[in-house]
C-alpha cells in the first residue's frame, strides 16, 4: 500500500463522495481541555466513511467485472456502502446478511438496489460457504470490508481530506484519533498523513472488551478479541486487526485507546448537544477518547473521526439519557 | 436591501462562517417524489443560521462602537449567535432574556461569553425598556434579529451558497423552502436567488396556527399571529413578519407552507434517520414541507433549509418516537 493509491481513489471518488467538513465546538473544547476538531463522517452518502471504499472498489473494477457485479457479507455500514456504489455503476450488488439481522437493515439496504440473501446462523449455515458459491456461479467480485487495498485506499481519502483541513484551521501538529474496527479507514488515513500532513498521527480508539487493535500494537503482533458481539459499539467490532492494515499501523500509529461504553454513549450525547450530529455509539469511541482521556494525549489540538451515524432510535434514546458529570439534566443549546 | 450588501456581508464572514454542504438521501427523495437537496445551517456556528447574520452585524460595527459592545433580546439562536460573534470581535455582548428561559439557555449564552440580564416577565418588567436603558447608560449597539439590513445580509449569504451549491449539483430550477419566523433568512435568500439564480423561487415554511408569512403573502399586507406562543417550533415563531422583510418575501417569494407539529416532529425523525442531522422543530419545517406537501410542489428538485438544531434531549427524544406512516418501528440504517 503506498499513497497513489490512495490518490487514485481519490480521483475516482472526486465528485461522488462528499468531502465532509471539519467542525468544532468551543464547549466540546472546554471539556477535553485543548481544541479538539471533529471529522463527521457520519455525514457521508449512507451515513458512514464505508461508502468512500465501497466506491474505490467498485469503481476500479475492469469493465467486464463490473458488469458481473459484487458481493459482500455484512449487516452493517459496509453493506450499504457496497450496495449504493453497485447502484451507482449501474450493476448489482448481492449482500449476504445474517437472517436474524434487523429487518430495517434488511430493508434498508434492499432499497438501496442490493440482492439481499440471508443465511442461517443458528442453523450453523456458514455465509463463506454460502457467499462462495454465489460468488463463483455469477462471477460476482467479493468487496472484503477491510482488508483490500482499493478499500483501504478509498477510506483513505479521509485522510487527505484531513491533511487539507487541518492546515486550514493551523493545526500542524496532532494526534488524529480515528475509531477502528478491521483497520481500514485508520491505516488509510496513517498512509495519507504520512505523505501529506507528517506532523498528524493517527491513534486508534475502540471499546473496552474490544480492543484488539490497541492490544496488538502494544505487543508488537495481531491479538484476539475474546468476545464478539455484545457492544452497543457493534459497527467496529471485528475479531482482529487486518493482515493488510495491522502492518501499516504498527509502522504509523501511536498506542491505542479503549473507552467504556458508557464514554461512548456520553460522546454520543455530546455530538448531538454541540455538533448538531447523529453518531452511532462505535462511531463516537474517538470523541470519546479525545474528551475522556485527555491525559493519555498531548499539545493544544486533537483530531477525531465520527466515522458513522447508523444507530437506531432506542439506542440513539439511550445514549441522551445517560448521564454527563457537571450537566445531569442535559446541556442542549 | 440589494444583492451589494450581501456580498458585503460575505466578505466580512469569509472563514469566520461554515459553508455548510448540501446533502441529500435516496431515501428522502422516495418520500418527497422528487429530489430533495438539503442546506443544514444546523452545522452552522452554534447551531444555526442566526450566527451569519450576528457576525455580519457586529462586523460591520464602526471601531469605537465595537469597542462599547452589543445588546441583544432573545432566549434562543438569536442569543447564542450575537455572543459568540462578539466574543470573537473580542468586545462585549449584553443578552436580555427572560427570567423563566431554560437555566441552560442562560448558562450557555454565558459560556459563549456574554452577560446575561434577566428580566421578570410574570412580573411584568418590560424588556425593552431594561434593554433602552442599558443600551443608552453603556453606549451599546442593539442588533435586531431579522428587521435589521446587516442582519438580512448576513442570512442572505446562505443564499450565496444555495445559488453555488445547486449549479454544483445540476439544479437550475426549483423551489428553495426556507423556515421562516420574522423572514431574515427567507428574505436574504430570496435576495442572494434573485442576483445568483434566477431559476431559483424562496418559499416560506412556518408552523401550522403560526403561519403569520403565509397569510401576509396570500393578503399582500403584513398579518398577525393570535397566538405567540404553545408551539414546539419556538425558534421560529414571531408576532408578524418584519417591515423590511414583508416587502422583499411579498416581491420575490411563492406562496408560504404551513405545517403541522406532527410532520415537523416527524421531519426531525427522518433528518436523524436519514441525513445524520439533529434538527429542531422549526428548523424541521421547510424539510417537513418537502416531505409531506409534495402536492404544493413542482417540479423534479426542490431545496431545503434546516435552519436550527438546538433542540433539548426531551423534545428530539419526542420526535423519534412519533410514528411515521410506513415505518412504524423507526427506520435507522
Amino acid at each position: 500500500m503506498n499513497i497513489e493509491q490512495i490518490r487514485a481513489a481519490a480521483d475516482r471518488l472526486e465528485g461522488h463522495v462528499r468531502r465532509t467538513p471539519m467542525l468544532s465546538s468551543p464547549f466540546l473544547d472546554e471539556i477535553a481541555g485543548r481544541r479538539v476538531w471533529i471529522k463527521p463522517e457520519c455525514l457521508q452518502h449512507t451515513g458512514s466513511f464505508k461508502f468512500r471504499g465501497a466506491w474505490s472498489a467498485v469503481s476500479a473494477l475492469p469493465e467486464d467485472a463490473k458488469a458481473r457485479g459484487v458481493i459482500a457479507f455484512s449487516s452493517g455500514n459496509h453493506a450499504q456502502g457496497v450496495a449504493l456504489a453497485a447502484k451507482a455503476h449501474e450493476t448489482s450488488a448481492v449482500i449476504v446478511m445474517p437472517r436474524d439481522a434487523p429487518e430495517v437493515k434488511i430493508d434498508n439496504t434492499r432499497k438501496l438496489g442490493a440482492e439481499v440473501i440471508l443465511y442461517d446462523r443458528a442453523a450453523g449455515e456458514n455465509r463463506d460457504a454460502i457467499g462462495a458459491e454465489i460468488s463463483s456461479e455469477r462471477g460476482l467480485t467479493l468487496i472484503k470490508p477491510y482488508d483490500e487495498p482499493l478499500v483501504i485506499a478509498g477510506q483513505g481519502t479521509t485522510g487527505l481530506e484531513i491533511a487539507a483541513q487541518a492546515i486550514e484551521v493551523g493545526v500542524v501538529q496532532a494526534d488524529v484519533i480515528v475509531c477502528c474496527g478491521g483497520g481500514g479507514l485508520s491505516s488509510g488515513i496513517a498512509l495519507a498523513l504520512e505523505a501529506e500532513a507528517p506532523g498528524l498521527r493517527v491513534r486508534t480508539a475502540e471499546p473496552e472488551d474490544f480492543d484488539d487493535v490497541a492490544r496488538s500494537l502494544r505487543s508488537g503482533k495481531i491479538e484476539r478479541n475474546s468476545k464478539l458481539s455484545g457492544s452497543l459499539c457493534d459497527a467496529i467490532i471485528t475479531p482482529q486487526p487486518g493482515n493488510l492494515t495491522f502492518p501499516i499501523l504498527k509502522r504509523l500509529a501511536g498506542p491505542g485507546f479503549s473507552v467504556t461504553e458508557n464514554e461512548a454513549l456520553r460522546a454520543v450525547a455530546h455530538a448531538f448537544n454541540r455538533l448538531k450530529l447523529v453518531a452511532e455509539p462505535g462511531g463516537a469511541v474517538a470523541l470519546a477518547a479525545a474528551l475522556f482521556h485527555g491525559d493519555e494525549i498531548e499539545g493544544d489540538d486533537v483530531i477525531v473521526t465520527i466515522s458513522g451515524g447508523n444507530v437506531d432510535a432506542e439506542v440513539f434514546q439511550q445514549a441522551l439519557r445517560t448521564p454527563n458529570e457537571g450537566s445531569p439534566k442535559g446541556d442542549a443549546i
